[in-house]
């Protein structure tokens, strides 16, 4: 292994192979679940390096985990205990290379971070729509490799619905440049999406093409009081008629969700957390104007006290007001990690079983513990619920954790299989649900993805143990 | 193969397996280009059946060849001249299996014509978005194999942006039953797009789960004189930032393709076709009213003028006015039959590089061809051109096409490659383009799409010679 730690670092210079030192950044994931130890960290600077690395990598037989912002939440970025594999970190590659304004497409390395392509965007005019929590630290990379999603997902699609192109190097090395700006093409097999959301397990992604959009003209915020999840299904259905593509945002909260960031964070005002079981947090991004927008929302919120499905609603009356809207939304998970540690998870589920699968699910979990705490928000706009369980009040939470997770994720995922819904909405496989995820998915789907993945990295050397095992 | 005939029989009932008369609605091509002879056309009724008939036929090493409404143009999706091959007719899969309102989707057969399925989807208040000049004959099946665009993909997409679920035999006679209503689903390969646009080659498709929009409250259509292609795709930017989504349809036309209409179809009115050299189809759907998307349309077109990408326009004061101007846009191709054959050519670039394509690539065709004609007319908001090819007037087409076609093809398409463009946009590759892709796309893409066959198909049954060679 020696020789190959010197033939990297003549390829990418010494200074940009980590052997020693504390690697922790690299060898830790994001919610410190795995601590792993790699063989070296290496940091190409560019996708010519980066395919010269995978091929002194693939010679030697070494496996490689390619790394972006190491923000994953299913440990998918990090290396094993082994001491054995290379992370192949994208870190240095972060150069815009080219934003075309008349085909509204930005060309980008894989390590540019989500936030600085957002601002890049904006100060040429136009919106890069993908956001999320770790927009200051995860890498365009990532959330292709992951096909992100967060909060504007309803109106612009995940990460693959942005993307049309990618330059990726083969796990023999190879560069495959499919940086196109087109918006059709249809000249064979669909590469792209296939790279799309494998989490580095296919190939190194290490450039991509992605759409842009006009910036809106005004972005409104609104907060509405609803009886139940299906009265927020039904103001779904009205907000989308009225709306159109305007509805940008479209996030659900359960009370007690909200109840938590009111005990934790007593400064921030939580609109009806005393009164109403769930709240809905609405956007409408407008082309037009921000008096058109209200007029928008005024009319929507009418018709829906109208019907019944809110009781009562607020639009914010600035951006500053709308910025603390989203804050509350955007606290629940800090709120929770407060109150102790919970059980997470990112399922999704076809909009219209949400109601019927929360009511059966909050009564299952409540029959089998007694006190246990349902901490439920998410983007209902795409059907995707951070279904989390919190342990009985004044119960301890750890040994709730090491003694429930297990059950409860097994009837949380039952249920899910049962609803036509899926285990991993945004976040992934990773090593996390690689093994469990044979019990929630079809196996002929299953035998697909072990022929794809021999077909393309048959040494099992691209991120190996993640998503598919051989 | 007469026990797989009898077999065939025994699955599917005899009437349902044709093997004598008159088969040419099967074993010819929609434009008469290629003439097949099947070695039986089989039309299961159920994906119980299409199974079946997989096992059997791949049982007995024998190909198949899956069509839809046999309305392709790239001969996708019939048999070779050998007799060998088994053709799977959808046909008889039709049904629309649920529409579910809460999540605006609906699931459907792969057999299911196009038409009936907006039709479907219109009594339920919704809007189906897919939209192409076959849509009374192909099907949801073929639309999916061959990811068909049509006029509303600038707002929609293509037909793969609109599936999120699909049902599939696999080349060896399993059913991957993918039929998801979800908008999030990150748990493993992305399966759904690998078989949208593989053509057939790698399994069955026989039902499909696809997005349903909420019906716009109007929809307008204007026509404008533009001076240049440059100012084409200077207002096609003007119009994404006035109308945001609403834009659904952004249609450029050249003065020589409008001037065939007016020639062959004197009953229609083509607006500014003596003095423009350009004119652009503009459609504004709008979720609020008419008289909205009225006023959003003339604040545009002013500023357009003002800023000169527009000299004069014109917005339809009802249906049947916008109707007609479609019907100009749509009597193109019918036009050109009628003035001789020509050479076709479906073709993507990035927008910005649309009017330097169009001017060198003129100019080259010219300096070969004295007096060539160039009907250049297409979906300029997608970056997609139907940039074809006609003999000079009062040259005899059928020689223009003998002895010029392969020429002409190799100067549009270098043309297209050096600008960084597609050799098909929409249509796909078939056998048509199989021995040409080589020559435009790369070799890594290549020898990963042959890595996927091999893997999903590795006998080769799936119709075979079409998209990749293996």
């Amino acid at each position: 292994m020696t020789a190959l730690i010197e033939e990297l670092k003549t390829l990418v210079g010494a200074a940009h192979v980590l052997v020693d030192g504390d690697l922790s950044a690299y060898e830790v994931d994001w919610r410190k679940r795995a601590h792993g130890k790699a063989l070296a960290v290496v940091r190409p600077g560019s996708t010519g390096e980066a395919a010269a690395v995978v091929r002194a990598c693939a010679q030697a037989g070494v496996a490689m985990v390619p790394q972006g912002g190491n923000t994953g939440l299913v440990v998918g970025a990090t290396p094993d205990e082994s001491g054995t594999q290379v992370v192949l970190s994208l870190q240095r590659m972060t150069a815009v290379r080219e934003l075309d304004a008349a085909n509204m497409t930005v060309t980008v390395e894989a390590g540019c971070v989500l936030q600085s392509l957002q601002e890049h965007a904006r100060n040429a005019g136009f919106l890069f729509p993908l956001s999320l929590a770790a927009e200051g630290s995860c890498t365009i990379g990532g959330n292709l490799a992951t096909n992100a999603g967060g909060t504007q997902v309803l109106r612009y699609g995940n990460a693959r619905d942005l993307c049309l192109g990618l330059e990726v190097v083969t796990p023999a090395g190879e560069v495959w440049d499919g940086l196109s700006g087109l918006r059709k093409d249809n000249t064979g097999y669909d590469l792209r999406d296939l790279f799309i959301g494998s989490e580095g397990t296919l190939g190194l992604i290490t450039a991509a093409t992605l759409k842009l959009y006009p910036l809106p003209a005004a972005t409104l915020t609104a907060w509405a009081a609803v009886p139940s999840m299906q009265a927020a299904v039904q103001l779904l259905g009205l907000a989308r008629r009225h709306l159109g593509a305007g509805l940008t945002g479209f996030e659900v909260m359960g009370q007690f969700a909200l109840g938590l960031v009111a005990r934790h964070f007593p400064q921030m005002r939580v609109p009806f957390v005393q009164d109403s079981p769930w709240c809905v947090l609405l956007e409408n991004a407008d082309h037009e104007s921000e008096a058109h927008a209200r007029g928008q929302f005024e009319t929507l919120l009418e018709r829906a006290l109208e019907e019944g499905c809110v009781t009562d609603a607020v639009v914010a009356e600035n951006i500053a007001q709308a910025r603390q809207l989203w804050h509350v939304r955007e606290s629940i998970p800090l709120a929770q990690a407060e109150e102790g540690l919970n059980i997470k998870h990112d399922i999704s589920l076809p909009i219209s079983r949400i109601p019927a699968y929360c009511e059966e699910t909050d009564a299952l979990l409540l029959r089998e513990i007694a006190g246990v705490r349902l901490v439920n928000f998410g983007h209902l706009g795409d059907g995707n619920l951070h279904y989390n369980v919190q342990a009985p009040e004044g119960g301890d939470a750890a040994t709730f954790l090491r003694e429930r997770e297990e059950a409860v994720n097994a009837l949380v995922y039952d249920q899910v299989r049962r609803h036509g819904g899926s285990i991993s909405a945004e976040h992934g496989v990773g090593s996390l649900k690689v093994d469990s995820l044979p019990d929630y998915k079809s196996p002929v789907a299953l035998g697909m993805m072990r022929a794809i993945k021999g077909g393309l990295d048959p040494r099992n050397l691209m991120n190996p143990g993640r998503v598919v095992r051989p």
